[in-house]
This record gives C-alpha cells, structure tokens and sequence, in this order.
C-alpha cells in the first residue's frame, strides 16, 4: 500500500472536503436526507434514553460533571461536549433502531450527529451549520467506512465506531472552523485513537462502540485546536490505520467526493425488530387494503441466512418477538404498528387473534434472495394468491422516506412531541435548543 | 485460535489476578521495583509537563473542568479521574524517558500508574493499596504485551497503549473494589476501546498514547461499576482484540501469574537521550576514574541499526546531542551529568572541550552486538587501551537501581524535591499527597 498517490489519497481529500465545502454546495436532497436522519436521530434516542447500557454511561457523565457545554440524553443540564457526545452516542443507538449505510455497512447517525450536535452547542453554531457538518461528517464516515472495505468488517471491525469516529471528527472539527491541514490532523489522532469490535454485538457493548465513536470525534478535533500535532496521514500511510485495521485502501471510495452524496441511500428503520424482519414487513405494506379475516395462510420466502436469526416459531415474550416473522407478520396483518416499541410485548405474543393468524405462516429459505430481499404471498380464503416482494435496497422517492420517517418519530414520542422535535429540525433550529429537547420529557 | 480452554484463557486468570491477589502477598522486591517506578514517573512526568503535547491535553481538561477528584501534572486543583489519566499518561510520556520493559516493549508506567493514582485519589484509597494496584496493573500490562506478542508489534500497534490499557483498566477496577467477574468485564470493554499505533511515533501522537490507555482503563473501570455489561472475554474470544489485532495469543505468556512478577525486570532509563546511546554511556561508568586528558581516542562498537537512528557526527543543538554518540561520549567522560535534560543544550554542542574530543570518538556498527550491547574502547595516551562492554538486559542488582533512579530524580527535579517526592512514595503516603506534587512547582 502506498499513500503516495495523490490519486487516493484519502487523508487530503476528506480534509479538503471537510473543511472548503461551501454549505451553500450542499445539495437539496442531501439536506433533506439529512434532516430525515436528523429527526430519526432524536426519536431513537428519546425511545431509547432509559435503556441500561446509556444509564451505565450516564452515571459516568453525572459523577464527572463540568463545565456546562450541551446537552445530554436523558439528563437535566449540560455536560462538555466529549461526554455529551459519549452518551448521547451509545444512547442512541441503545435500540438499534437507528439509520443504516448498506454500502459502509454501519450507522452513520449515531455517530456523527451525537458529535456534531455537541459542539454545535459548545461554540453556538447556527442550525444550518450544525446540519451541514453533520452532513459532511456522514459522508466522510461512509466514504471511510468503503474505503476500509467488507474485509475490514468481515475480520471483526465495526464501523459505526471504527469509520464512525472519522465522519465524528471531521464533523467536530468543521463546526470548530479547522483548515485542512487542521482537518487531516484530525484523522491522524484518530487513527490512533479510533477502536471498536463486533464481537460486542449481542451486549451492551455495540452501543457503546456508538459512543466512542462520537466521543472519539469531539476529542480529536478539540485536541488539535489545542495544538495536538499527530502523525498527519496516519489514516492511509505506513503502519496506518487502514494497514493495520485490514484495510482494503480501495481508492474508488473518493470518487466523486463533493458531488455525490452516498449518504443519501441511507436507509431508516421502520419497523422496532430484527433487520431480517424488514423486507417482509415491507413487502406487506402494498397488501394493506387485505384484511386479515380473508387470509387463509401465508408463505415467507427469506435468505436461508435469516432462519437462524429471526424465526421463533411461537414467541412467548416480547424479545422473542422481536425476532419472529410468524409474530410480526400477523401483527402487520392483524393492524398493529411494528414502528412501536411496545407493540413488541408479551400480550400481543398471547394475543388469540395473533396466534390463530401466526400458525398459518409459513417461512422458508430462498437462496436467491439477499439478505435485503423477501417474497411474499398471501393465499386468501377466495383461493386467489396475492404476490408480494420487496427489496430493502431498492431506492424509495424521497417524500415517502419522509413520510415514514416522521411517522415513526409520532409512533415512538407520540404526535405532539413528534411535531415539536420535527419542527425544530426542519426550521434549522439553534442546537442549543435541539439540545434541550434531548433532556426533556 | 480458541479460548474455550482453562490453559490459556487470559482474561479469566487476569481477572482472577486483579481482583483476589492480597496485598500481603505482594513480594518484597517485586514492592520495591514498583516503588522505583512510581518515583521514576514522578521524575519524568514533573520533567515533561510542560512540553507542547501536555500543554495540548491540559487546554482540553481545563475547558471541561469538572468534578474534583485527582491531581494533574502541571494544573492547579483536582478534575475528574478519567481526564487527569488522559493528561497525566500523555504528560509523563512526553520526554520519552519513563520506564521501558523490553519483554513486552511496552512503558508500563505511564498507562498504570498514571491511571492508578487518578482513581486512588478519587476514592481515597492508601498508598499501600494504590502501590499495589499499580504493582498487578503493570504485571497485568506485561502479561497481555506477551500474549499479543511480537508480531502486534511488529505489524504496527502500540503495546504502551494497547497492552497498557488493559493494565490501567485491571489497576482502576482493583481500587474501585471490582468482582472477579466485573474485572473480566473490564478487559471487555477495553478489548473494544484500546487502541494505539507506532505511526505515531516522532510526534506528540505517541505520548498521547500513553494518554488513552490510562484514560481508557479508568473509563472502563468506572463504566463497569456503573453497571455496563461489555462481551465478557472480547481479549481473547472469537473475533476479539487478540484476533483481529494480529495477537499471538501466546498461552506461555500467563505461566507464574502471581508467583513470577515480570514487572521486576523493567527498565529505567538513566540517559535523556536517544536509547541507542545508553548501553554504549552504561559501559563507561566504569571508566569513572579515567580523566578525559588521558584519552587518546574512543572506539564505540554498536548494533548497526542504531547507525542510522543516532549517529549525529557534530551536532549543533540539544535535540541532535540526543542522537550523537560522539556527543554523549565526550560528554560523559568529561563530568557532564547525560541524565539532566539540560546538559543537551547547544552550549555544549559547541564547548572546545567537548568539541576537541568527539573528534576523536570512532563509531561504527557490529553485527555481533544486539541493540541493548555496546563495547567501548578507550585508547589512553599511555598507549594502554581499556575495553568496557554493556548490555541493557543484564540483571541490576536492586541496590543499584534504586540508587540510579532516586539520582536520576535528583537529576531532573534538584536535591529538595527529589527528597520529598522519594519520601512520599517510600512512605506509602496517601495518593491525595503524591497527587499535590503534581501541581507544585
């Protein structure tokens, strides 16, 4: 590997990008796409702010205390921006329920907004420029995350804190005025300093590793304000990050960077269960107008990889919901809201409609479908079949993405909160006041 | 790689080490090194705090502030314990001339001790017990080191950060009174925040990453306690910190725990200066009684590796001194103390005394010399030649090293100060009383 090439070399041009994009240069639909994750940040958060993993970090803020710099999820008053940034990254993504970035294989949001909100606070940014660094954070963790490649992740890396913590930071530091040289000292200190594993996938620690990833972020882009120096290049040089993180260094990963927005195909969870539920439950919504009374049986075709992840045949609890295409499907059918949080509970699992209706389901592996794809049919009592798919990769116009996504912030803080915390996104609110919402009830 | 077997499962020994060891047990001279090396830092970490890097990290923990609960180098009042473990690390690691231990090529000091005080001092432990806290989270550090082995090394990690962070945090978890099994999640959140690289080298990125491992085991300490719950055995799990970071897993490296301290063999440095130098400067302590007049010429036979590194001809100012063997040479047998960061001064880059003689100093590489062996020979005008060899990794007796450390203090902080630092240390006095040092002048 050689970080010679000016061809890819990934250090200047996320620093270039970084610090010289105008905002006025940032697209519509990239703006909007970011007020979506902006607004999809703050509903899993607020849904997700009592979870014990952000309780844990939590007392670790409040035993610190500070000087008072932004708000934090789920307390009263401001933190510094670090451990805000800390908390309100693991907070987040306590529920998994977050956005995702197939093409990096991570989650941008929870890093990089949890970041960029922080020191948006701390040095009075106005709502635009909070939205535009969050923007470009985003972007470069996306960019990062591709250029860091599937071997990266295959061998045990996670990205939303490993890629994560580069958008963070790029992010940090656009909102503290950095040059570009200032910019790719930012990465050098975060090469050092960025970490995080899969391994933790199953316990408190993923979340965490959102957190880090955001916390990372603010201290780099703090540190060389302050006149930290590291090792500039240390992202894509000798004895790197990427060498030593199994990188695969592909220099395609900043084509067109500055005017294509990747971030844009970021999708947003619809549905408060496993991710291998998703295509099905998509699929089902263009069967809305069938009631569940005329469906006879119904045949699940998934990837043969999903089986031994999310098809508990006879759910008893609300967990167990959470990963059964028998259960979901018939919530789906039967009118519940799978956006809810508590829609996943042990009554629904015992309710008789639900486990009449989720017998007649029937799931099997297809191996020619991706993990994104699903097949659907319906056999309804009038012997008629109603086919159905969906893949979750497949481009949605942007005012349905909006549509949802608003709907889900309503099912998960309720209409008048949904309002308030959408109007302030959307009016490009000062963070400071984006911020106390995160305190409040 | 398994480590499903009780023969080398790391993270269950560590934790069992960490949390059951007595204090009682703790053996005399294992106590005493550490004691040597608690003076050391003290030495080096008052020496150094006001480089550029610490001045850096000092700006960050001001602008937080927050709960008063440890001393910082160079600060005035106490901040909260995991940001003066992020200063105190940087800061004592910034002259590069704290302890080295060449097993596992680590500076143990720097990460432990410096998160051991912080959380001693946070919840009002003894000296004894922050002493011995200090003691296990070095072994520990030492431990892991081995077990990752060469390779981590040699691919481009940072053991002082890497292995350093799970010493601190075992160190801080011990303090904070942690289970056996709260240690073993210790080692679990570290697996997924340690971090660290040697591209960081020649820049204020590597003491900086002395910084983050204390800083990281105090975080991971305190999460713990605060209730988080990591993937217990990420160290050496499938798709853990061992695996994905190219870790041998080298199950010799836990053989004695408790009954052999590999932390004894540490060394200490007794040069301000490039390592490279100092088995060549050790071999001339014997010479002491040679007058710098009776020497003709100096033949320094060396590894050829340190060839390139420091072998400055005619330096002409303090930082290229570090690097001369000639220099240092006719420094030291003309009286110039080498372990005074002053003595490296342009002055004596340009003395005639000085001067006249390193001309007459002859280097040259040998390929039968390791890089910790020098030999030396000193051509007196007598015509008689006086042949003088050192190895670094030859055994010190106790006596001796401790006399080299208290003047090594001496040398860095005068007569007074290095009394009552000593003092305090040797008298096991209360972690607050050692934390104030830190902030005096």
């Amino acid at each position: 590997m050689t970080n010679s090439s000016a061809d890819y070399d990934i250090t200047a041009a996320l620093a270039q990008f970084a610090s010289s994009t105008r905002d006025d240069d940032l697209p519509r639909d990239a703006r909007a796409v970011m007020g979506l994750s902006v607004i999809d940040w703050l509903a899993v958060g607020l849904a997700g702010r009592d979870e014990p993993v952000a309780r844990a970090v939590r007392a670790l803020v409040v035993d610190e205390g500070g000087a008072p710099q932004a708000h934090t999820l789920g307390l009263e008053g401001r933190f510094p921006a670090r451990a805000a940034a800390l908390l309100n990254g693991t907070a987040s993504h306590a529920l998994d329920y977050d956005d995702t970035h197939f093409g990096h294989i991570g989650h941008p949001s929870v890093a990089v907004v949890s970041a960029a909100l922080a020191v948006a606070e701390k040095v009075g940014a106005s709502g635009a420029a909070f939205q535009a660094a969050a923007l470009i954070g985003v972007e470069a963790s996306v960019r990062v995350g591709l250029w860091l490649g599937r071997g990266h992740y295959q061998i045990g890396y996670h990205q939303t804190a490993t890629a994560g913590a580069f958008g963070a930071g790029l992010a940090a530091g656009r909102l503290l005025g950095l040059t570009a040289g200032q910019m790719a000292d930012v990465l050098g200190v975060l090469s050092t300093r960025a970490s995080g594993l899969k391994s933790q996938f199953g316990t408190m620690g993923k979340p965490f590793n959102a957190g880090i990833a955001a916390a990372n972020g603010v201290e780099a882009a703090l540190l060389v304000a302050h006149g930290l120096q590291p090792r500039r290049g240390a992202l894509d040089g000798p004895q790197g990050f990427g060498e030593t993180h199994h990188g695969a260094a592909d220099p395609t990963a900043i084509a067109g960077l500055g005017q294509v927005w990747l971030f844009e195909q970021v999708s947003h969870k619809f549905h408060a269960c496993c991710h291998g539920l998703h295509a099905t439950l998509d699929a089902l919504a263009d069967a809305s107008a069938i009631g569940a009374d005329t469906v006879e049986r119904v045949d699940v075709r998934t990837s043969p990889r999903w089986l031994s992840v999310c098809n508990v045949a006879d759910p008893t609890g609300g967990l167990e919901a959470k990963f059964s295409y028998a259960q979901v499907v018939a919530m789906r059918l039967l009118g519940h809201d799978t956006a809810r949080l508590d829609s996943y509970c042990d009554a629904l699992c015992h309710d008789p409609q639900i486990t009449a209706l989720r017998r007649r389901v029937a799931v099997s592996g297809d191996d020619t479908l991706s993990e994104t794809q699903a097949r659907v049919t319906l056999h309804l009592t009038s012997g008629e079949a109603v086919k159905l798919y969906h893949d979750l990769l497949e481009p949605q116009p942007l005012a349905l993405r909006d549509a949802r996504v608003r709907a889900k912030a309503e099912s998960l803080l309720g209409a008048t909160r949904a309002a308030q915390v959408q109007g302030l996104v959307d009016g490009l609110a000062d963070p400071s006041d984006i911020g106390i919402q995160l305190a409040q009830v």
